[in-house]
């Protein structure tokens, strides 16, 4: 495949017209050819009108069509090759086993979701048979079914270049619920983009649906993708980056004549809670078991555990000694893009300035540009709890260590704290009445709750839930990761006394598809016969 | 019971000391005493303190004791008897049997919530479990339930004093997901909102259960409901009204630091097809059968047919025909309001001034004050196409034919309409194709597609959406009648090798609560090994 620096505007390949731009391998600064054109509202308005020809069609095809598209975008993906992990390399600086890694995931999500889709619960069938004898009024034949909420747009992350950009969860959740998509790509790798966005073309026209079901679109500022948001035929949108550029997204979508829903996967800080027994029993390989997970790719996880808490004492300077070497040991890694760099640089150089904070370590010297150097530090509960600024997350390998008075000042730090994708407490049987006092806490601040282990690292199954209270993401209602993701681009529609030929198969008598269905308040996969 | 014109805040009752106002009578425009005192800035404090303080505990209760809870509400709102039925017939205007009716529908769908509580499916108990051998890496044990979003803000709506108000749909909803409540009564029936809220509190009591689990504060302008929506420590918002007043909430929820979702149900029209062959078979039953429709309780129905649609001829004429006899005969019915009468009379008026527009039929005049006087009326699709101001909701007994040219106009008219609570099919045999042609469309636009009946009538059952896209909502994934509704109230959380002993009950090895739960992706009720 040729990476030719054009957008793809449902079967067209176009380049944009506006400012044109390069990808930045971050490893050495240098642009990569080719050049990008930017598009502008000329394609927006292409894209946005094809996605919406496409919609009736694309949300009536049958569970097993939909789900082999799916499939056949995963195959396409494997069939890139190694140009796809070498173009991703350069862009993004992140290593081979990473990105072969996260190419698995991948398509490993899209074919989850093509199973999701074949199993049919998603539709959440739902019948109430009619009681014509009811008194004393009779009750009519009520069906009920989620359909596509209609298309939408995703953008397309920088931190993982295959798994949260152009076919990634955000896409495979909203194509699977029969939701066209057009993707604003992330500028910081085109090149993975188009190479992903012509996979994704492909199985659109291998699969006979209609053009529009997929888009691709460039463009270096904010205004293809506000014009995006913008477009009274999106109805949702994917998003996954920074807490500034979410919010922004969540107001252009508030502003519309009609708002729609924004599903934005923005910040979070991730505390980690070591309480007193397992500190005790094992501080040393908490520290570096704490280490492995803050430095693991450059620290560039929106689950990187930024904050640790726990009560003071020499427990816990045993576990900032182990930290400590780790840190110092941690080789310096390449960070995404030159922008993330400086932000990493900026904000280490506010907290290591923060006269409140103690620089405990630091990672190496860097060797090369954009190099993320480690850096863990300490704090007091107390100067925590009087500076918000202590509170926000430094996207990169960097945590803050609050030294708690006690299991009262510890509660305090979680109680102020924002939402947060997740939460995570190393425990030892000694220390269960202190995690169970923590829970409700932790319940109400994160998505995810875990005992002993570490943040990053996220499962793609049917249990996962990457969400979390504002700011961890707009909507706590949901899940970026996983196939609950699917009910986002969703919304019931009920049938009152339609003829049965006219109903949508998945409501029709004898269940022809044998979904599970809520049969008069009871779930279970009606037979045969007439319900 | 005594009606005292005062608040409920926790257990305590008291007066508000803001501008004391009273119930209007509306089929005689007096007073109705006592006063209510309006409350504050210093209540809505203290609701919402109480609420969140009472929201741990809550949240927490097993489903027996939630289900029994929501039971007790129920027979609570039946001990206090005809004085109930008394205050709001003075209130609203509204006969007896319809309120009786009402008060059975909302007892009714306090226990079909406590129904729904028990058997638990709402949870979505989902269970991955690990996979300690799966190789690159092993598979932490995942497993997500729904908790409980957070205190709730409850406006009271003013055309169901009962169904939709204190002790309503979005009250039964929160209330079985766990969420404490604070109502904002409506100030139109605040004695019928003052008699519901003490058997709420009266309930919360004999549970046993926290005391800020439900708070009823007054006010007779829009500050209580707004610093209510502003409060940090509520998390969500249900709202039946205009789309005037859903819209403001929507603007300060999205202006909060963390933005919460508003449930407001708001405005629609509703429109009903006459499709063909059906309107030559039965012209005059369809007209009479309509005006039943538009004319039950003086129209005051979000659901209200105000819009109908047909292929312009002679049996469009005949449907006229009979239509316009029943307008002329039925009854001028009392509105809720004198409000609400005004707003009517002036939609009328502007309607009736169109000079696109002709008025078919009038009903009587009006012989009390605040009657509402049924009006017909027919347009062209092209004048309905050119003027917005003709898409707009009127409240009450009103509606407008369009005259369509053929089923393309049909259809360009059913395109240019904005989200709908329901749109309605009159078909017979022959008219099948063409209801299937707009199907699709009917989907995108509306929330229930009903056949061959009228809209007015929302079972509440499993089935039921009554939801739409926006203005008929302000978030069509959802419905706030039926057990759906519970969904809007939820979060989910995802526990990571937490010990069998922290996980809540729902989660647990060997299922002790015996919910039906999706253990590596298949549903089913695991049994009492270990999954």
């Amino acid at each position: 495949m040729t990476i030719r620096g054009e957008m793809l505007i449902g079967a067209t390949a176009l380049r944009g017209t506006d400012t044109v731009f390069h990808a930045i391998d971050p490893s050495t600064g240098t642009a990569l050819e080719p050049g990008f054109g930017g598009g502008g509202s000329a394609e927006v308005e292409r894209a946005c009108a094809l996605a919406w020809d496409a919609f009736d069609a694309f949300r009536d095809t049958g569970l097993e069509a939909r789900a082999a598209f799916l499939e056949a975008i995963a195959d396409g993906i494997m069939a890139i090759g190694d140009e796809l992990i070498q173009r991703a390399m350069a862009e993004t600086g992140l290593p081979r086993p990473r990105l072969e890694g996260e190419r698995g995931r991948t398509v490993g999500q899209l074919r989850l979701f093509a199973r999701t889709v074949r199993e049919g619960s998603w539709l959440d069938a739902r019948i109430d048979p009619a009681q014509p004898d009811r008194a004393p009024l009779p009750r009519a034949d009520l069906r009920q079914r989620h359909i596509a909420l209609g298309p939408v747009a995703v953008f397309g992350a920088s931190n993982f270049p295959l798994a949260f950009s152009v076919a990634g969860g955000d896409t495979a959740s909203a194509l699977a619920a029969g939701c066209p998509v057009v993707v604003k790509a992330h500028s910081a790798h085109p090149g993975t983009s188009e190479l992903i966005g012509r996979a994704v073309q492909a199985a659109v026209a291998a699969c006979g649906l209609p053009e529009g079901v997929f888009s691709l679109l460039f463009g270096s500022g904010n205004r293809v993708g506000t014009a995006l948001v913008a477009d009274p035929r999106i109805k949702a949108v994917g998003f996954t980056g920074s807490r500034t550029g979410g919010v922004a997204l969540m107001k252009v979508a508030a502003a519309r004549p009609e708002p729609i829903p924004v599903y934005a996967e923005m910040s979070s800080i991730n505390p980690v809670i070591l309480l007193p027994a397992a500190l005790a029993a094992r501080a040393e390989a908490l520290g570096t078991g704490f280490v492995g997970s803050l430095t693991m790719g450059a620290g560039q996880f929106c689950t990187n555990p930024g904050l640790v808490l726990a009560i003071d004492g020499p427990d816990l300077d045993r576990f900032l000694d182990a930290a400590a070497t780790a840190v110092g040991g941690a080789a310096p890694a390449t960070m995404l893009t030159p922008g993330i760099h400086a932000a990493f640089t900026g904000g280490v150089a506010r907290l290591s300035g923060n006269a409140a904070v103690t620089t405990r370590a630091r990672g190496p010297e860097t060797s090369g540009p954009h190099q993320c150097r480690a850096g863990l530090f300490t704090t007091s509960a107390d100067a925590f709890l009087d500076d918000p600024a202590l509170h926000e997350e430094i996207f990169g390998a960097a945590s803050l260590v609050i030294r708690c008075a006690g299991s009262q000042a510890l509660r305090a730090v979680l109680e102020r704290l924002e939402g947060q994708l997740t939460a995570t407490l190393h425990m030892d049987g000694a220390d269960a009445e202190a995690a169970r006092a923590l829970l409700p806490v932790l319940e109400r601040k994160a998505g995810r709750i875990l005992a002993n282990g570490w943040p990053t690292g996220v499962e793609v199954c049917e249990a996962m839930v990457h969400g979390g209270p504002f700011p961890a993401t707009s909507d706590s209602r949901t899940t970026s990761v996983g196939t609950l993701a699917i009910r986002r681009f969703l919304r019931p529609v009920c049938y009152q006394d339609l003829p049965d030929a006219l109903l949508p198969e998945a409501l029709r008598r004898g269940n022809p598809l044998g979904l599970w269905r809520r049969v008069d308040g009871v779930l279970g996969r009606d037979g045969t016969t007439s319900p």
